[in-house]
Formats: structure tokens, C-alpha cells, sequence
């Protein structure tokens, strides 16, 4: 295990997603924040726009341009939107730094696929640097473990594709379910959306709003089919509709999927047991139970829950996560560890608080 | 059109269903609130319990077996749990008083699909009085109205039920869907479980809690199957999920059906326009508009937005009501005016407020 | 009475201030909304940026500059903030046409009293049109019911000076509170803060987030003290702490005066009543009951409730409105009503939704 | 430091103060749960009640009589409502095993004071115990540290007072402000009435709805005005107004005083200095600055502005905590630190989560 601890950069420090990891950080025993960069607000302290990390995280801010920045990391955090990443990664993969970004820029391994991706959430269809694609992990620890300790460069999933793939995955890779028809109601709290003002996002709008958006045309389709595709020798469309409710934090997939003939309920369990019961933040429940959001606020644990309707034959599996922790800076930080050789779960074991 | 104002009883006027129709009745020209009844907080103004209704409605809570209660109505409401309405209905019947209930009570017509109804909910499976469940009549207008309209005796849907048969209806009636394989997932505000405190719905366990509950065993799915299944020669099991969010009102219900072959959104188009272009409580929307429960809010009004997913060959219809008011006090008062030859629409048409 | 409508132009009708007269006016007996217009959306039906009203109200937002937008108007609201009104009021008051403006635009009847306001707001302190201030009238009927009567010129008053006002008048003008150390703590929700996002009031920054703010310096605070010190015969210094509480409707005010000596519970109801009993709009509460901000939610109500605290001698009054009715549309209508000399409930008697 | 984990036994486990603790405990180094007690879901693992928890802490729920039930304990936390504790305390100490106790019981160190306490909750006016009173010591660690390190027996503070008494006392300390009128105006989160359902706090009659309550008659008055009577040789007499907001978590105070004669904010800072500059816990902010409850939100921070009104000599204290946290758990473990001769902080320094 390190002893002098590892020097984390974190470019997009501003952002959900960029607090959400320095509150991790800030009690993991075996890393140092050494620069928090971004494009706004720029020589303030960290604390100065998030109060709660007064006292705890007081660096400033630097433009990543600012010579006067620090540069002498082992680990870079891209916790910014499409597009800055990819323009960047081989920097620092040549100073020999290891990269995990959040966007969409490393989630694909050709420039084919990054293309189909990019065509959806409006960004060029060009990835900046497209040879670097075939060495990038897609940063799910469940599915890529071992190719992510292997790995220098990771594209940190989606919030939606994180609840989605782990909730069907099992049922998928044995063989219980009819692989078309998939359906993904997925519902998300706020945060998602990021930090910036827009009008749908504002309170008075917003407290009492329950809407689908972006429905058949979101861009985490394409990851989760992706990885759905490669359990399996068929190629998969899936259905997929995200709602945004009006919490902050949370996500919660709700999965129907065709049961294949004969399956029962022992056999689903025996295939999520045998792919989760060793994984550290995947707990299952069962049908009676009630699987909330706020079971895995603040928690990088995804509950999942498995229900057969035996009226019509379908599988219904719930699948709930914190999507700015499981779902973005506590995945990372997972990738984090097992990049760096680090017990996966140091700095992650916290159940979050109720109420 | 009546020039004495009709005489209405109201019975479980604390609860939300209750208190929902005297917000209306205040303000509809040609009704008068004979009597409220409840079996809780009995002799109190009704502005007591509800400090919103001081000045509009100071009327006293009868216990309804007070014989000081008045009783000569035109009409009554029973605004009570399933099991209440069952037992009196024919008692103001033979009076000559209508009757209109919020309950399952009265929304099957024959005393076996009541029995498969009650034992989902817990209730005793024999009906009070099972010789006049054939006199009943489904009260939802859009599909019912002119029966509703010879009807003395009407049980009102369920909020989900509304919902999710407004929202498929068209669709299946043309044959545009498989009937088989259709799924309702649906998410309703806190009101729709009733003004009863509970563990669930306390508002610090809530807040930003959601979560699904009843999986495959919510009781509004058999008027679901039952009303769809009217509309084709084919028995009908629906896929049903029910969620929580924490909103006080409000319920979006997406729903997703087996496109048939050759269809498209021009015929989609056709056939919702067909059935709904004049019904007055009933507002069609495009793929690309964004439909949200606040749209709704405080109004009588369904908004329905209809997609194709061309990739997956699914229709996805997003069906919004307010649960208080569509989904209950609303659609009541909507019945009333029918049974009693009142312009449908008179003391409905309220937009909300927003935000 | 009049048979013809009443024709009415709204400046500033995409906005929060705009939409909430326009919920008013749609139901209003004798009123036409003859023009919607503002600087932003401009050609859109007003139903396409609030889809509640579709149905109600479908007529395009023009610009107020647009020579086909419709002129002949009786009446014209300013929904606009601080600064536009002032400049075009004399336009429409010289061809009769009577003008209601929300801001402080109108609030204040001398060029000084209004630098004074417009400093503290940071606009130029210099009023656009000062020989016109002295015909204005401060819109609060309970106060000035017989010069808003005879009145052109008419501003609104802010939603907290609402509050405030109506809360502490009668104890100051019959002289039973100490007219010195008068405090004003108020909370109010986010939707006072109108509809432009902002980082302070975007959803995931705001739903748990309760802070003061303006704390010393907010700008309503020139109107109370005007309208308290107009009661005796001294200057008067208030102490005024807003809050923003994340709900969206609604203001609290806590008042804490010293009592005068001798002056018990008795000689304060006499005094509310005596100001109070006719007003259509208030409602007086007792100690030991329990006033909520829902009470007046979607309603035009201000509800008072009066206190006396033995242990230190202090009068507690807790005051609340709804921001957005008696606050400001509601308020609007009701002056528009008086100036009109309509009845001046019309259109108002609504008691809000609960829960 | 410890090098056998501390035993810790906890009472009332399954309530919000005792998941709370649990949440702080499970990450605390030298502290091993040894058994939790409650009166209610006797048997169940604690996980089983509250799933965020699940994998974390499963133990289970013993009634305190069942033999079964470990009792060799360092120190044991009633997590408790008012009376418990009381009857039970002695039974401990008589042990040599500590007490802390959450409720009222402890806060007082003489009989007569108790019973003015416990009249004011209806509880009766005898102490079970009141020979231990004297031994017992009020537990705020900001103002009895030293006292509380050689105790045995704690009372923690109410969560009101916590934030009302930090605010406030170096001013009055100091002599900056007339003893004489200082007035508190409380808004605290949901939470702070604790987990059980009841109608004020049902979801849909809550989410919008912000009242004032006890007005003049909140029981931490007393605890609030022994403390501020003990820096001066005066009785103090205070106003004090709590009110409940919407949201879970949170307690904002806003305190007015009257500045006494030349004092400025230069006086202001030093004694606020001199008092909390090495506190580890408090955070001192300037005019100007906002403070959020959102900014003490699962930490154990209090945040306190200082402003003066410079027109009306007020001085005006915000004081923010976290009613669960510094007003209840983790103050009560940062005593248990103390007691446990453990470095105070030890458990404690989480920033909490935003957004």
C-alpha cells in the first residue's frame, strides 16, 4: 500500500461532479489533492463556492493554462462535459499520469461508435484523438475489473448506464430473459443534470414537475447496449425512457424484460448471486421489499430487486443508485483505487444518512 | 338548466377526496352543499380542519348516523375507502338520490370480478350488495358518457386507472398496438395514498424518497384489463408498476405497446384525434413537447404525448393527470354534471396555477 | 355593472407576475385580455410557454414595440421589473387608458423617496418620469381602498411589504405597540424570486437550502417604513430579515413588537377587528392555532395570527400571504377591480387547493 | 489512544437520533456497537429498518429487559425521548459505565429546574431520579468542555439551543449587547420532530407548508435562557419563535439583539474570535457571505454570520447546524470523544454532501 500518498489533479473541480469527488477525497487516507482546475471562478478557494468544504478543502481554483498550476500528478480527474477530455488525455498519458474522465469521451473504442454518440448529444462527430480510443476501459468495475487495473486511460460511465447494466446484466448474460424488448423507465433526481441554471431546473419550476424528456433519444442507449451486446452473440436495441423528478440525488431504473421459458425466481437469483454476491457495492432485495433512493443516497452501493409478474411473463427488476456517487465520483473513485492498485473500497464505505 | 341549486351530501368530507370536491362545489353555480359527513372530527367547521376553506365553507361535519344530519339531497358522494359506499348506496337509491363513489365499490358489475378486485386489496370478497353492482356504471366519461348520463348510480376510477386507460385507449381501439405486452409504468404524488399518516409517506422518510411499491400487485389493474379488454375480443393482462415520488399531486404514466405493423404516427395521430378532439378534458401533444405533472396540476385536464420508437418498433404514450382532481374530485364533479343534465364542463374549467 | 368587457393589455406576461393574472383573468366575468406582450418570447402562444393555460388562453406573446400588436386597451398591467413602467406610463394615462404597475415604479410619490428606493436597488436614481409620482397610489386596498378608487396611476406593493404591512397596522395605529424596535422576520419562497434561473435558486441548490439574504438591505423595506411612519406622527426604523425557504408559494412573517403598557389580547383583537372585520381578504387567527403558508396557497388571503407574549412583553404576530396572489396578481386584480368599480372580489374568491 | 475498541450500548436505536449515531459509529475507530435497544421493532437487524445501513451495521434490535441483550458496555447513549433516561441512568453508572442522554432529562442540574422544564412538555414535574441531577452536565462542549471530560453523565442539548446558544454567546459574554430583548427566530427541518408520523408532518401536507408552532411556548427556552443567565449576573428572559420549514435537515436561527453603546464589528469579530477561533467545529462568516443550511448538512458544523443594522443598533445573528448532527448525534458523540478521553474530533470531520 502507498505511502506517500498519490497526487490527484481535478479538472472540472467546480462542478457536481467535481465537488462530489473532493468530498470523497478529502477522507481517503492514501491521496492528496494536489490542484483543483476549472473554467470558472477561477483563484477562488474550493470553499469559497462550496461553504460545506470550508475548513476542509481550501485550494484555490487555477486555470488549467495557469503555469503557476500544479502539473506532478499520478492520477487526472476529468469531471467535465463532452468534448475537454479527449482534447487533453494524451498530455498527460505521455508524462506517464493516468486519466479517468466522466464524458462520454473514452465510453467507446472506435471512432465509429464515439461518432454514432457524439451525432446524438450534438457535439462533432470527429473524436479529438481517435487513435487513443482503442487503449481507453470503459470504467465499469463490475463488468472490467481486471482490464481496468490494467488500464491508464478509463471512461467513467453514465449515471443511467451504471443503474441500467447492472440491473439486467445477470439476467441477460445467463440466458433468463428474451434479449429484445428490453425497457428502461429510468427516473432521475436533478443533480444529473449538472450545476448549471436552465429554466426547466429552476425550483419554482421544477419542485412539483415529474417529466420524461429526451424520450427515444437519449445518448446513454448506446453504452448500455453496447455492453448488453457483447453478454451475448445477438445485437440489442433497447427501449429507454428517462424521467427527472424533482429530488436532488437518485436514480431509480425500473427494467422489464421478457422472461425466458421455464425461469423461475430461484434461477434469477442464482445468476445475480453468482455475478454479485462477492461485489462490494451491489446488494439485491427481493420481491416484498422496498428498494428507495434514499437507501443509496450519498452511498456508492446500487440496490437491485427482482420481481417475476407471472401474469405476463416479464421480469421486473428495480435497480436504484446515487447518480452523482455510484453513478459518477464515487465510480470513479473506485476506478481510481483499482487503477492504482488501492483496496477498491478505500474511502468509499459510508452508508450515506437517512433521513 | 336548474334554477334551485341541487342539494349535495357529501360523505368522508376530511379526507383529500373530500375536501378536493368542496373546493370545486364552492364555486359551481348550480349546487348547493347540503351536509358534510365524516366519522372523524365530527362537529367541526369543516374550516378547521381545512383553514384554507374559513369564508368559503364554515359548514359542520355530521357523524352521517347524527339525525340532525340533513338527508334530502339530489345527490350524494361518498368519498370513502373501498367497503363504506357498498353498504348505504341503496338506502338514498330508493330515495331517489343519486349516488356517486370514489371507492371500488362500485366500478365492477358483477359480484366475481368485485370478489377478484376486494381480495387484492384485503377486502371481504362478498359484496354488500351484490344485486346492484349491474346497475353501476364505470364512471369515466370519456368512454361512458352516455351511460352515465341515464345512470343513478356511478363509481368513479381509479387515479391510475384514469391515467393509463386515457392514455392507451385510442390506440388499441384502432388496432394500432398488440394488445398483448403493453406495460403502464406510472408515478404518482404522495396524495394519491390519502391524508392518513404512515411511516412512507412521513414527510422527512419522503422527501426525497422514491421508490416502486405493489409491484405486479396494484389493485386498479383488473378496471384496467377490464375496460381495455371491452374495446377488443381479446382477454387482456396489462403489465403494471406503480411508483411514489415525492410530489404532493400528480400522476405521469408511460406507457409502452407493440407498435403493429405498418403504423405510424399519421394513424396514431387519427385515431386519438377521432376519440378525443372534442372532449373537453383532454389535450394531445407532439413527440419533441415536454409534458409535465405541473402542467395539470389543480385542473380537470388528461395531457397525453404520443412517440414512436422506430428503433424498437414501440409506441411510448406519457398520459399526465393531477390525482386529486382528474384522478378524483374532478372527474366526480364531471359525472355529476352528466347525471344530473348539467353542461359537463360547469365549475371545471380551471387551468392551475403555476408554479 | 358593466355589460361590455373590460379590455385589458399585460406587459410583462411570460413572467411569474404575468401568468398569475392571466390564471386570474381568464375566469374574471368581465374582463377581456384584448393584448399578451413582452420582450422575450415573442410570437409564441402564451400556451406554448405555459401549457396549463392551453385552452384557456392561446394568444400570441407581441412585442409591446410590434405596431399590429392591439392598443385600445382600458386598463394595462406592468408585470415588469423596476424601470420599464415609469418610462411609458404617461403614454397610456393620455389617452385614458389606467395603468397598474408591479414594481416600485409607482410606489413611492416624490422623485426623492424614490432615489432613495432606487439606490438600494441599484438602479439610476434618477425617476424616468417624476412629475407623474405624485399621482400614483400605493396599491394596497385594506389602506388606501378610496384613493386607489379614483386613481389612474397604481403601484403594487412588494410581497413582503404585503405581509408586513397588513400584519402590524392596526396594533401601530391604535397605538398599542412601541413604534420603535419593530421587527420583521420574513420567509418567503423561492418563486418571489420570479422566473429567470439563477445559481441561488436552481432545483439541487435549493431543495434542503434555507438562508437569509439581503439581510440589512433589502429594498422593501422604504414602503413598510413609509406606510407605518404615515400612522403616527414619528419617523420609523424597522429591522427587516428575508429568507428564501424552498417551497415555491408562500411568505411568513414574524413580527415582534413591544407592547405597550397595560395593552392585553382584548384591546388588540378590538383594534385588528375593527380595521379587519370587513376586509374581504383577511382572516384573523388566534393564539394556539397554527397558521400555515398553504392556507393561502393559490388564494388572495392574508392570515393574521395575533400573540402576546407575558414573559417579555411582546407582541408576536405571524402574517402570511401567497406571494404570488395577495402578493402580487392577486392584489393587482383587486386594485383593478376598485379602479373599475367592480365588485372588488370579482374573480377572486378562490380558496386555493389543499394539500 | 484506546487500543480495545470501546463498547458502545445505544437506546433507542431505531429512532432519528439513533441512526444517526449508528451512521457516525460504524466509521469511528475505536468504538464497537455492542448492542442496540428500542421499545419497537424488537428482533428486526437494524438494516432491515433502515437499508442505507445493510452491510454496514446488521444487528439486531433488542428489547433493553432481554436478557439476551449484551450490557457490558464503556458507555451507553439514550437516544430517547424525554423520561426514559431519567429512570434508568443510575442502574448504569452504578457500573462505572458513562450515560449520555439526548433528551431533557440530564439538562438540568437541580429539581426545581427539571420541573419547570417538564411542566412546560407535559411530562410530570418529578424527576425519577433527582439526586442525580447534580452530578449531570449540560453537554455543550463549546462552552463545558473541561467539565463535560470529567462526567460521567450528560444531558445533550436540545437542538434548538445548540444553534440559539452558539450565536449568541460571545456577544452577551462580552457585554456587546442589552441582556434585555434578544429574540430568536428558529426554522428547523422536519426532522427535528423525529421519526414518528403524525398529521403536520404527512408528506402532502407538508411539502408547501411553513408554520410557526409553540409560539411563546417552546420548552428549550429554559435550556437557552440558564446558559445565557450564567455569563451575567442577570436573569435573561428571551423570545423565542420556532417554526417548521419543508425541508428534512436543518436548523437556521436568526437572533436580534440591541448592540450596547460604541460597539462595532471590530468588537464583534474579536469576541467571536476569542471564543470559537479553535473550536473545531464552528465557522465564522462575514456580512455579505450567505449561509445555507445546506452548508452544515450531515456535518457537525455550526456557521455563524454576524451583521449589524447600523440604522435600527441591532445586532442580527445567523447560526446554522444540522438539527441531527451538532444538534443531536454528533454533538453527542463529540461528547463521548471528550468523556472518552478520544480526540474530540475523532468520527466527526465529514463535510457532508452537496448538492
Amino acid at each position: 500500500m502507498a505511502k506517500k500518498k498519490l497526487r490527484v489533479g481535478l479538472i472540472g473541480a467546480t462542478g457536481y461532479g467535481g465537488v462530489g469527488l473532493i468530498e470523497l477525497l478529502i477522507n481517503h487516507p492514501y491521496i492528496s489533492i494536489a490542484a483543483l482546475m476549472a473554467k470558472q471562478e477561477i483563484d477562488k478557494p474550493i470553499s469559497a463556492i462550496y461553504p460545506h468544504l470550508k475548513g476542509f478543502c481550501d485550494l484555490p481554483v487555477f486555470d488549467p493554462a495557469d503555469p503557476k498550476c500544479p502539473h506532478d500528478f499520478d492520477i487526472v480527474f476529468y469531471a467535465t462535459p463532452d468534448g475537454v477530455g479527449q482534447k487533453e488525455a494524451r498530455k498527460w498519458l505521455n508524462k506517464g499520469i493516468k486519466v479517468i474522465d466522466y464524458s462520454g469521451d473514452f465510453r467507446f473504442n472506435d471512432k465509429d461508435s464515439y461518432a454514432s454518440y457524439a451525432a446524438r448529444i450534438g457535439k462533432p462527430k470527429e473524436h479529438a484523438d481517435p487513435d487513443i480510443l482503442h487503449s481507453s476501459t470503459y470504467g465499469l468495475p463490475e463488468l472490467h475489473r481486471e482490464k481496468i487495473a490494467s488500464s491508464d486511460l478509463v471512461g467513467n460511465p453514465g449515471c443511467f448506464a451504471v443503474s441500467c447494466i447492472l440491473g439486467i446484466v445477470p439476467a441477460l448474460k445467463f440466458g433468463l430473459i428474451d434479449s429484445k424488448d428490453i425497457i428502461f423507465d429510468a427516473k432521475s433526481g436533478v443533480s444529473g443534470a449538472g450545476k448549471t441554471p436552465s429554466p426547466l431546473f429552476h425550483f419554482p419550476a421544477r419542485y412539483e414537475a415529474v417529466n420524461a424528456y429526451k424520450v427515444t433519444g437519449h445518448q446513454h442507449v448506446y453504452e448500455i447496449e453496447r455492453e448488453l451486446a457483447s453478454l451475448t452473440d445477438k445485437e440489442i436495441k433497447i427501449t429507454f425512457t428517462p424521467h427527472v423528478i424533482p429530488v436532488s440525488r437518485g436514480i431509480i431504473a425500473t427494467i422489464y424484460a421478457n422472461i425466458a421459458t421455464n425461469v423461475n425466481m430461484e434461477n434469477l437469483r442464482e445468476a445475480y448471486g453468482s455475478m454479485y454476491s462477492k461485489e462490494p457495492f451491489i446488494r439485491i432485495f427481493s420481491h416484498g421489499e422496498i428498494l428507495s433512493t434514499t437507501d443509496v443516497r450519498g452511498s456508492n452501493f446500487c440496490n437491485i430487486l427482482l420481481t417475476i409478474d407471472s401474469r405476463t411473463g416479464k421480469l421486473i427488476v428495480i435497480s436504484v443508485i446515487d447518480n452523482l456517487v455510484k453513478g459518477q465520483a464515487g465510480n470513479a473513485l473506485q476506478n481510481m483505487n483499482i487503477m492504482m492498485q488501492i483496496e477498491e473500497t478505500t474511502g468509499l464505505m459510508y452508508p450515506g444518512n437517512f433521513p
